[in-house]
């Protein structure tokens, strides 16, 4: 899958409000004290753990944000995996802006390479299926936009990413439509040409109904949540390629190989966004 | 602990900006196809696994962030701990607001009780000490303000806010000054009176060195980074309750005790906001 | 359709910034200075012109934004057509208020209420066909949520809201990528399963090779760009359902009835956001 | 009439919050998932139909703000005439940079030369007169900055920029202070030094009751509003030169020859703002 | 002179900017941690010194943009003169709310107050004179619209709001342009004709130039910049009525009702906005 | 002390904000009227009376905000002192620029050296002493920030930034605690172990009430408000080195010296930034 980087002109509002988080009413009052103002240094961003890498932009704009001046230098690109030891990224220049920029940039590094890590882990297990694994909305509230390029970091596919750019219909909405049917008109009838429209079922009844009113009310993905692995397995038999399939619920290491042996198109999880681990990267002032 | 709410100035502009996030450029089109605009509702948010809350009032400025006239009543508060089933709080009214919140309201909600949850374990943990668990500024990017809330809601202490409310010395400070005693007399002659001074320290030779230049060269805490066990508490002993004394580096569940158990004042742990799973709580539709 | 207000926390900002960019550093000196504080008036928004209302929460907003203790009763809805003297809402309170607040609230009303309109009179063309109107991504800069709600007002259908929710592969697409097949290879590839691709072809060549990579290198609508309806027909009979058919270019009242009537889904037309007039509304101070 | 690019300061906001429109939360993923990351490329924007140039400045930050590095060479300045075929820019570099900011870049540059276009019609229709075509406040929400300069590049003059920078005294306001004596003496009395007050006139027994009470009662301009040439020759008689005269109401192509003519100073219309069709501009890509 | 509040929109943002900055990432720790929640209070604004009161309007929404339920009650208006122990307004409820927004209100109330009060200094010295006291373009950096707000307050006037609202020619323009006539003919050419003309000239034979070019050249203003009273009392005679006269430089008390008694229209002065003490006004808890 | 520039990414929204204050919604009209595109100039920033210069930062940010290429170089820096004639800085490039420019420029320049120059007045005063000057929370709102750091160019120290980065006890707080023994016991709880704790007290029972808690409660400063010198110095003798000591009221040029004479260590003016009269600077152009 290509990776591209996202716009600055969409991320770099992000790394200015973490930087004035940060730096408050003062700034960096620690280094503006004791590291005189012509001292030159040259700091090395380096894996602690194993991991994979998202977030370098993310970084750079952060140092440059602080002091355009620094000369930044990635030596890894999104995507890659590392070792610990590795060195990701050199950065030169006034050691007083390579300090004051330090936490923000590793602040965004980790938090993003522990997301494309996490979801690398599930991607590499279920490698040999044709299964993709999806994020969700469960995203960190305003940073789904760097969240999700972290999950194609990782090697994962991208849910809707917010309530406008696809219908999702869940139980909550056939309880309020009075069914699957009625659900899905009004859907359909609602949706653009370019919106497409995806039904979580709880059970093979539901599946059935829906299915059923194929190919008149069309749809294009159908959400198996919380059915386990032989349940699953016959959901996709029951389908049989008339939609995409997508699983949820309990996912993890342990489940995801056994669910994507079912043949479900798209394997979603949420807690490769809302709850990874940060992959540990240190700045290592040379 | 007291536990005082954020003021809704300070909070409102992420609650906003989250639900700008979600609602994109046209909105929660699944709910406004399908639910009738006239349906009323009751949904309960409950916990799924035991924890800790924190993260309430933002769930409820979300809701009336996009229906101010949803009933939203609060069953638990913020620093309460739950168990699975456990109803925190109830909203009433417009079904199609109460779905277009949800997600927003959750991810709050699970984000920050997942926070006071992880401090909770390690602050019960050390109970039996005099030691306190504090926070980092290893967070999450643009939600300090209320991570910091959350390690608080869990019985936790809070670090440095930014760069600029305490001067904390870390080594590439005093190898920039040229040793601890340099970087001392800057910081000292820099800071506010009513900003204090915190030293790292890495070895107890550092330590030795700190504590001969008292009290020429006044400090309030010592960082004891790294320290094994049995080094902090040589470390605690010869600060004899001069300084504070803070430990960092290794701290999780299975360490924590040892660590309370030398002395030492402030236990700092990054774990507890940069990666900490979410608590699982979800909208239950009545 | 359906027809949904947009939520206000999406919509406010862009009043209150029309509100500041009217009142600039003084607010409206003429009202402050001649009319007395407390004079309380009554004023009707009225059509002058027939057509098709959109923006009525819009024009509610600023009246409330400069007043809160406005009252504001809407008679019309938007999506309803009006005639010359049609009352749509009025307004109650203080006359300053009202006076300061008018004209913004008339320029959300009549830019949105024309672009409904002008949506209107495509729709009602072609009524007894199936297609739909849809509109494209020439909107005014800045204003593309609410002008593709007033196209929703007018009875028509949205097209992508933005470059992020769908693929539509265009010829510089086309030709960057070496040919039809490569370019949907890479679509297929970098698509979420919930992102829809559209293929823009101009001759019947191209589309003749984008049918026979079917249904290996799926697609879900084919852009039919600038083809005279007999070479439409054509085309429409080519696809024979298996794809969704968009016809674009050339579409104005005099040609949309030929273009509905060769069988393509959708009519998509960028004037009914970038070259609609106003629809001609006033407020009458009673 | 000199014409001087407004501040980056001011218009890119504008442009940067109508990228963020567009680019959404995941960019352009048609173009990145299809053209090669080091493909470069050479584009022109050319006129489609003949018109007059506005906005090539904010066409050069949109495609910046993509990317800073893409060379932007512009052939034309706003303010030009071009025919069909004409060359107004050329850009080159980063193919998918190019294709990124295209739409944004084309809505600025045909929405403005549409105004530019109407408003130099009008211009050019009355050259041999005196009078000058100037706008109202009734321009689109947002871009009232942008739309004034606009009807600057087509020849235009403009009206007041805000309610706060001059004093135009409507019906409700005279009727609010029970008589056009009244409303002068008290907008006189709040008006700065530099402030200049106009005056609206519906009936030629308003303009005497006006001409009346100068000298004591000044006032600098007298907006005749919605009168018949006859009526309007009438006026400019009576006023002999002793205020700037400004006609409105029913100002077109077809009016404003003889509107010109009964020798008023200024021909204020709504029209070359609110209801300007974009003048047609594509990018077409080497 | 009316005066009449600023709407609330174009204040707002001012005051949450400032409690935000005040309030930082923690809010009020002191109040929060030592003041019960459920503590209710009365306080009162209370003068400490003789003066002139503005901005109440901001302490209110200084109050209640932390508390919306506190009851807030003016007992003074914006532009009353206050002796000291007068109180000027009061406020109820949570006593935690009321010490949190205290700095932020008195901030902008002492402010502008004192802004209003040497102000009316100037004022009341010249009331027997036909001169009005205006203020300048010299006011603290994003506080103009509340500074030129108190101006008004305190019975000033007000100049330009900005570089925008009115055409003001100083020596670098002249020079620029080679001459006053050459630089007149510009201003004119360029000047819609609700913009005024301002001419500063240093001396009598750049007035008689200036005057010389009457009425074909036409202005409104001219600025006698650095005169002493004898040569402004010549200009004023020169100009014999057929401009406005405005006097600046080396305004204060003593001078200022010499510099009236020459017959000048406005004397405007830096001072008031850029170097005004505040007015002492106090929180008194009862 | 050292004095650090502020990070641009905290001083270029202020700067920006005040540039779009003056630049109104059509830019320096006057300038772009009158001055030739392509006009080159050089101007200075020069000091019209004695003082301490502070903000040619924000005078070049200002500058280059409206043209990237004006060439600008300071020839004082922050904290110095400038006798009248002195050039601070020179800018060269084009006129339409630096006229542009200029106010914003010089009204930052003048306010922050103006509260440079009252504060190193009163730094002078006492510099035999080893009393610090140090501002308080008195600051004009939005502006805190460079206030701040313009009382650290004075050579001041700076108080707390906002309510949430040190605990300052006050009547109200003791009051509403029920004493000092209660407060300090609240406050201590809450503080983190970065924060340290002041406690006003009005008279010397107070302190002894304080001194006679202390080591149990511990509090870093004790603020002797509004004392007489000769109490003053008894509260110093009384304090004996167990804690800061800040004296506050009544504090000016006539005053400061006696009370830095009793021997406490810090105090504190809110006049310094609250109603310091500017600097006058002005720019000539060459």
């Amino acid at each position: 899958m290509t990776l591209t980087p996202l716009p600055d002109v969409l991320v770099l509002p992000l790394v200015e409000a973490a930087l004035r988080e940060d730096l408050g009413r003062a700034g960096d009052i620690t280094t503006d004290a004791i590291v005189p103002e012509t001292l030159k240094g040259r700091a090395s961003f380096v894996a602690r753990n194993p991991g994979v890498i998202a977030g370098l932009d993310m970084a750079r704009l952060a140092l440059h944000a602080v002091d355009s001046k620094l000369a930044f230098a990635a030596l890894k690109r999104d995507g890659d995996e590392v070792a610990p030891g590795d060195c990701l990224a050199t950065v030169e220049g006034s050691m007083r802006s390579i300090l004051t920029a330090e936490r923000v940039a590793l602040n965004f590094l980790c938090h993003l390479s522990g997301i494309a890590t996490e979801t690398r882990k599930l991607v590499d297990a279920i490698k040999t299926s044709k299964a993709v694994i999806s994020c969700t909305r469960k995203t960190t509230p305003g940073l789904r936009l760097v969240e999700k390029y972290a999950v194609r970091s990782g090697g994962g596919s991208n849910h809707r990413f917010g309530l406008d750019d696809a219908i999702l219909i869940k139980d909550n909405h056939i309880a309020a439509a009075g069914g699957i049917r009625p659900a899905l008109e009004r859907a359909r009838k609602a949706a653009g040409h370019l919106v497409k429209i995806e039904l979580e079922v709880d059970t093979l009844e539901q599946l059935d109904e829906a299915l059923s009113l194929l190919p008149e009310h069309p749809l294009e993905v159908v959400l198996l949540d919380n059915m386990p692995p032989p349940m699953l397995k016959q959901a996709v038999s029951k389908v049989a390629g008339r939609l995409k399939t997508e699983a949820s619920g309990n996912v993890n290491l342990q489940t995801v190989v056994s669910i994507a042996a079912t043949g479900v198109d798209i394997i979603s999880v949420g807690a490769i966004t809302h709850s990874a681990p940060i992959l540990d990267i240190g700045l290592d002032i040379a």
